[in-house]
């Protein structure tokens, strides 16, 4: 091995990359993206962050993606245009997909109202051989302007904000998710819940 | 907790955030990015991935950020334009930062011959409190050349590939990285090893 990094000697160090199921094995967990998507005030975040803890009392590994961590960083020089907007979901399904091929399970928090900028994020987990498991975070409009915990659906009514999901812009729902959950009638609880018994089902986690 | 996600009753879980302290305590790693940088044939990605297997062995949690995942991936837009080449390594930091921030060992390897995009990157990590240890994977260019894994040398000498890091576009080696391997001299064994070291004693991985 005196000739360096890319001798011949070396082989066996490229035979031994990490898999997929290296990882697996390791952590009890498969990576997966779980994309909530559903309008600005149904739940899609708090779902997130509560589903993160009780991954982590279980001792499993998952990401949170919002735009927090995304809007301010790898899209800060992305508008709102209708070509930025696409560009937007289309990184932020890249870098999920990054997550999921490391083994982390990676939960998406955005509204991604178009159908398409969705099933492009799907496209790319499929062609991946990664789950990707479309949460409808659904809860009805009135109950999502009701609620308005950032005051953008009165500034939408307003006018103050334009091209806004369900006010002046479609949001358009899945059509096949994997899961829905009605967040009007269901408690944070049974939605956690209701997300675990789907990642054991799939065999994202390992049960027992 | 009848009134969904977003009710006050809900302020508990989002106390409950995962914290940068909960995972490294959970995972006995402190996430954190290694930016190999180098020239082409230099031996990056060969000791990512023979460190990433290392890792692996150790019970610990790395991922590799490379041309392969990354080129054909979320900077398949780009081109090889002086502005294109810096949003790549923009995008790339900003997803190793994130990666960071999960708990994960990013192991990033680009020739990123820039100094000052790479530090572009540690600044992003500063700022986010997240370790950025930059490895310049030093080897001369004549044994660089010599070795020419791709073959790439031996184009741009014949001036099929223009722009090409060492022969007509310069590299700029760090002036102080936290860790320089000389690849020529050293084995990839002793690489791996001092790489190790090097994160027990800056606090990444817990010894013992």
């Amino acid at each position: 091995m005196s000739n360096g990094s890319t001798g011949g000697d070396n082989l066996t160090w490229h035979e031994g990359e990490v898999s997929r199921s290296d990882r697996t094995e390791m952590f009890g967990q498969s990576g997966a993206t779980l994309w909530f998507t559903g309008l600005s005030g149904s739940g899609k975040s708090t779902i997130a962050v509560a589903l993160e803890a009780e991954l982590h009392r279980r001792g499993k590994l998952s990401y949170r993606l919002d735009g927090d961590n995304i809007r301010l960083g790898i899209n800060k020089n992305l508008g709102f245009s209708a070509e930025d907007r696409t560009e937007n979901i289309r990184r932020i399904g890249e870098v999920a997909k990054l997550f999921a091929d490391a083994g982390v399970i990676t939960l998406s928090s955005f509204i991604s109202p178009y159908a398409s900028d969705r099933d492009g994020v799907r496209d790319l987990h499929n062609a991946a051989g990664l789950p990707f498991i479309e949460v409808h975070v659904d809860c009805p409009l009135d109950e999502a302007e009701r609620r308005d915990p950032k005051g953008l659906y009165k500034k939408a009514r307003a006018g103050e904000i334009r091209n806004f999901t369900g006010i002046d812009d479609p949001y358009e729902a899945p059509p096949a998710p994997e899961l829905t959950l009605r967040t009007d009638q269901l408690t944070l609880e049974q939605e956690v819940e209701q997300i675990i018994a789907y990642l054991i089902e799939c065999g994202v986690l390992r049960s027992g």
